[in-house]
């Protein structure tokens, strides 16, 4: 495609001065295929309802009538709405001076990284965890520690914080519910990570809307400007396409991230369409309850049929144990069944989908654990799981 | 507002562990001010046409029934439709391959100096301009070598190729027209600037619809990858709210970026939106003509008054010289009218608005320069301008 551009397409890849750390690597995403069934990116298989996308076009149609003036910077509506929703489902009484809000929760972590990371400072995560953490942190020039969790997928907090001690990171990041392995962190193991950690311990709650566990926002006012939770509308909201992330923080936090902003980051139809879909909060969360009942559902089929399946508060399920979980990825695509191979050994990513896209995806289960060799978790206790 | 906050107001800016470099700072933005004439980000004054926002509004509306799925990561229909657009009006033929988008050109200038800069790598420009490119190097810990223009703010090209050639920047910014003075960079001397520059030039073209003078995408194919040409939709396309900034590139560095971009930057709202805004590209430009010929209304008028005024390309006008820059901007204000002090000594900038909206600049002009004293231009000569 690239080579026989009209417009300079004999310059490579290759001969460009690129940054030294990016040569050779390959864009981070997903295949974006197009089969029947897409359980591979974590989204809410449930289209949005037509009252809220109706919202969204009059709010947008309303705010495009400005389209020549630039957005509040500040986002501050927004904001005051996002402080409302977290604070009803937390019950901590937060304003907008809590919230930050950018496109999706990979820019709000990447202004983290801007301000309170960058060369000469480390940050630190437990892996397997969601991987942009890695990414955003090379591209903020932060060095990335990978801390192990046990061979389970759960976190041990004792040797966490005895990692984070030794190590010193200045971020560190508790994804909880982790993905891709689901299983949530108690707020008391926040807490005591929040103590070992010197800086910031950013706890990741993109998946939050799936479990009944506590937030981490809770903790918020007695651990002050140690603690960050970050939100994302992809999941929960059915909003993925929309990317609108957010943060809650001390208000100080707040402050600082406006420091590295991109001035006007979040555009008009942005916010407007991100209110909008606020606005019907109880209708699209309807779909959670759905969904976590699906999951305990697909999980439990899924370990009837000789799977072995991580717990998960989230709305995906990890499992395994292939001996080849490519070619086992592989199976269900040419059954039409689209999930993710997030690079942790012998296992798969699935995310809940609608009754239907589960039946397609455990129908095919059922005919792949005939055909591919299973092998017992067991098989790795006491083996660390670095990815 | 911060220290009364509920939840960690008691934390302060100061007690952060962030960045050194942040320290002190404050965030990047004109101020926000609900006055009657607003002249100060060189916004497009004329709203979007009622078809315009019907067709945002259309597309937006179908774009929100798949809110709950991830955007095209690639944006390939609107790098399309961008391409045709600046083929159009340039004559280069490109394709989408040619062509990368993002949120704002901010945005797109950070994914260039992400590739391209970052620590131990040097960008360099010609001050006074867009004090973006100086911020955005800071925030990718690019260290920002500022190069002098001469004392009427115009670009001595053997005198700039000599200082890239004594620095050799890994990234040079050329704006042009130039913001805050207005003036047009030759495509020859683009050419000679390339020429001498060991990394990458990168044209910033905000405003080149308000130019007549050729675009440097005319040395794309030419030039390889060495040049890299940005714009945007905020100016000439009234799309400021909607947030679409792109370049035009080799496609090498098209695939470079997409090595540091976050995945699915772009929404599904911004890409259906900018796509339809685009379909009425010709009614919106139509507007350009009309800025054009009251900018230079406007500037005639400002030296038939007395001032001294910078020859614009672009929808602004630089004009001076004050004694108190501050003084003047305030006395602006003082009769409802919001313009730009952009830090130029003595000088400052007006957006080009209105008939109406100019009007009422040029009563207030006449008004303040009876009261203000001003200086000839001629008193900075041979004096570097380096804000």
């Amino acid at each position: 495609m690239t080579a026989d551009n009209p417009i300079a397409g004999r310059v490579r890849l290759a001969d460009l001065p690129l940054n030294a750390d990016l040569r050779g690597r390959s864009p981070y995403g997903a295949p974006q295929l197009d089969v029947p069934v897409r359980l591979n990116t974590n989204e809410n298989p449930y289209p949005p309802p037509p009252e809220l996308v109706a919202d969204v076009a009059r709010a947008v149609e309303e705010a495009a009538r400005e389209l020549h003036r630039y957005p509040d910077r500040d986002a501050v509506a927004l904001r005051e709405d996002l402080a409302r929703y977290l604070s009803g489902a937390t019950g901590v009484p937060l304003t907008a001076a809590n919230v930050w809000a950018a496109n999706g929760s990979n820019e709000v972590l990447q202004q983290i990284l801007q301000a309170f990371g960058g060369p000469g400072r480390t940050a630190l995560g437990f892996e397997p965890s969601y991987s942009m953490h890695s990414i955003i942190a090379a591209g903020t020039r932060t060095e990335w520690v990978p801390a192990p969790r046990r061979a389970d997928f759960s976190l041990d907090v004792e040797r966490a914080a005895a990692v984070i001690a030794e190590h010193r990171p200045d971020v560190v990041f508790v994804t909880s519910p982790n993905n891709p392995t689901g299983q949530s962190v108690p707020v008391a193991d926040v807490r005591r990570l929040v103590d070992a950690a010197p800086g910031l311990v950013v706890v990741d709650e993109a998946y939050a809307e799936f479990s009944s566990r506590p937030s981490a926002v809770t903790l918020l006012d007695e651990l002050g400007h140690k603690l960050v939770v970050s939100r994302t509308m992809s999941k929960a909201f059915a909003f993925a396409g929309g990317r609108l992330g957010y943060l809650a923080a001390a208000p100080a936090v707040v402050d600082a991230l406006q420091l590295v902003r991109l001035p006007y980051h979040l555009s008009v139809l942005t916010q407007a369409a991100a209110r909008a879909a606020l606005r019907h909060a109880d209708q699209t969360l309807a779909s959670v309850h759905r969904l976590s009942d699906e999951r305990d559902r697909v999980a439990e089929t899924l370990s009837a049929t000789g799977f072995s399946v991580v717990p998960s508060d989230a709305n995906f399920v990890l499992f395994g144990q292939f001996a080849d979980a490519d070619a086992v990825w592989r199976a269900y695509l040419d059954r039409g069944v689209l999930i993710r191979n997030v690079g942790v050994a012998g296992h798969l990513r699935v995310t809940v989908g609608t009754p239907e896209e589960n039946e397609a995806f455990l129908a095919a289960s059922k005919e792949i654990a005939a055909e591919h060799p299973l092998r017992a978790r067991e098989s790795s206790t006491g083996t660390e799981v670095s990815r």
